[in-house]
């Protein structure tokens, strides 16, 4: 029995140790926001971002920039570590905070799943 | 003149040390591609990207995804220490190897210049 459940455990590990790649959900959020609120909307997103990256292991980055062109308009990178670390975000109070201070300030959001092209890449 | 020059040295430190963040150059490429070359099209780019990382510590991250709903449209995050390792970029022979591969792959190229909202963030 025990022979049955190590080769169980070898089956398993693997795929457990390519987890962080293999499951990662990877994806760019596409925001525009009130310009009338755009100084409180950035605080807030930051806020939210510096928050995440500090208290969840499993954002592996959320990324924003504004457009230079259309400072109105953000592009988000998220990377999660796999679907269970987005659900869990999704419940913290720094995104629940995130969401309710900024619920009027954004105009329109797209989400938009993606498929990273080389996933185990890091920033320098 | 000597301590001229050492309070001018003083003065162009604090820039120095911050070069890093304070002149980072942050843009997406927005790219649709030929859907009958998409497979070569992804093996020159993943090669292209593989080498900057590799081989140019002025590229700091150069991220493409492909959307899972449409997956000839690319998006690539790219992030360079500044202006200069951009411009060394464009000369490497990796960059016009991928340039010449792909240049009658790509449908269109839109290149956005953003500033990033958290400019030191890194991927875990």
């Amino acid at each position: 029995m025990l022979t049955g459940m190590l080769s169980m455990l070898a089956v398993a590990l693997p795929d457990k140790t390519c987890a962080q790649s293999k499951h990662q959900m990877v994806r760019l959020a596409k925001l525009v926001i009130d310009s009338a609120q755009l100084e409180p909307y950035k605080t807030a997103l930051k806020e939210g971002v510096e928050a995440a990256m500090r208290l969840e292991p499993g954002v592996l980055v959320i990324y924003p920039v504004a457009e230079k062109d259309h400072p109105t308009h953000f592009t988000i990178l998220e990377i999660y570590a796999d679907e269970e670390a987005y659900k869990a975000h999704l419940q913290t109070p720094h995104f629940l905070k995130y969401k309710t201070t900024t619920k009027d300030m954004v105009k329109s959001l797209e989400l938009v799943e993606t498929i990273p092209l080389v996933p185990g890449l890091k920033i320098k």
